[in-house]
């Protein structure tokens, strides 16, 4: 196990909360990435102000409006990234962008469950989809055989709330439409793993923590976990998967959680 | 484990396959129901034929019109249930609609995941929250403390297919859109599970084996089980649940599947 090490990485819903943490771990690195591609709805909008002051004084950060739920906006942001890329491939694919919408089981609608599917689960279809052309490029750019994020890899943001078997925090935060979903993106993290593996692409699902971000403190609650800390822990488990552990769950920490 | 008893069932999807199985077998027990509601998107349609020829023979089978993917038709059902019924409760909801799309992870469209999963999932959470009163009305009715069938249960008809750690049949058939709405079809399953659980309210998720069904055909396989054996096993299985079972994953011979 060792530093991770990638040329390019993209990351979505990246101009805040865990997303706008990893962009900025990745631009600390001790060897950064050639191009990091941090991508949000709004780039223009006062939401993602932070990011742009980033961008203003990190050439190789790449700010580009993606809307996960939107392919023709999937599309677009694949082209823009590839004429960045020139003829290389994208490494890491982070699926970050997501949402929650604090509710009981009895107040859940319609309009919930589809919202909260369509960005947590069907965004990250049509991501994998859209940006396999490029992980396969970077599969065959670099050296050596097996799996590994250095070389190409989907990373799936799920959550411990997405477990079946553990219905963690229910007495808390009930919050079906997101356990749903976040179920659903597990199935596809293992049904990507299947299919991605073998072009060399690696695919996990990983739990961040309870973090606080807007999203974990949604409830009203206060998450344990900053940040700073997530993120960290999840670069360390990064950089130590290999084909072992393609398909699998785990958390920011390294733990298999059960599905 | 007794003969499975229950004075009310609604089964959706009611014209064919399995739906129309449970219908068949409900209707050839020593002690039918009193009132067994088959649901169908289209009762006047020529699909709902040979329902309509088995109501005209059985005055105890209501068919009545229902979309699981709409909110107000739901509803309506619902009123036409409650009004049959009277002061009486419903026992037994069997969720057992369903939809898929056989389709490669690659060729699967936002389209594909939404209209999937709004049938084999969202329609489920809404049947639940509708009918839930008239459940209720059946735990009150109902002698005994505990959990059971024969008390009251939501049913959901799930697939091994959803089933993220066995990923069953991966080689054959990808259906991803199916599988991740079977798998937030099992969560919503253990999320009902935990929110109904008080109310003397039991439920599963249940997979039928692989059926000899226009679904279980979709991709051109021949599936190894007759819709005969399958709603014979499953009927057994519900007459054995307990509050033990509450919130599981079974099989129809009654065996845990892996979520």
């Amino acid at each position: 196990m060792g530093e991770l090490c990638v040329h390019s990485v993209l990351v979505t819903g990246a101009n805040r909360g865990l997303g706008l943490g990893f962009v900025q771990h990745f631009l600390r690195m001790p060897k950064p990435p050639q191009w990091i591609f941090a991508t949000c709805r709004d780039p223009k909008g006062q939401r993602a102000q932070e990011l742009k002051d980033l961008a203003s004084k990190h050439p190789n950060l790449v700010i580009i409006a993606l809307e996960v739920t939107n392919p023709a906006s999937i599309k677009a942001a694949a082209a823009k990234v590839a004429e960045h890329l020139g003829g290389s491939g994208l490494n890491l694919l982070i699926n970050n962008a997501g949402m929650v919408k604090p509710k009981t089981l009895d107040s859940e609608t319609l309009e919930d469950m589809t919202e909260t599917y369509t960005t947590n689960t069907a965004g990250p279809l049509l991501m994998g989809q859209a940006f396999l052309p490029l992980l396969k490029k970077a599969v065959q750019g670099s050296p050596g055989s097996g799996l590994s994020c250095s070389k190409a890899a989907i990373i799936n943001i799920s959550s411990i709330g997405g477990s079946i078997a553990s219905s963690f925090g229910w007495d808390m935060m009930q919050i079906t439409s997101y356990r749903c979903s976040k179920a659903a993106l597990n199935m596809l993290s293992k049904c990507q793993s299947l299919a991605y593996r073998e072009h060399g692409v690696l695919c996990v699902a990983l739990h961040p923590g309870w973090v606080q971000t807007e999203l974990g403190s949604a409830a009203g609650h206060t998450p344990p976990v900053t940040v700073d800390d997530s993120v960290q822990g999840m670069l360390k488990v990064l950089s130590s998967l290999s084909e072992k552990e393609t398909g699998t769950f785990l958390d920011w920490e390294g733990n298999v959680i059960p599905w």
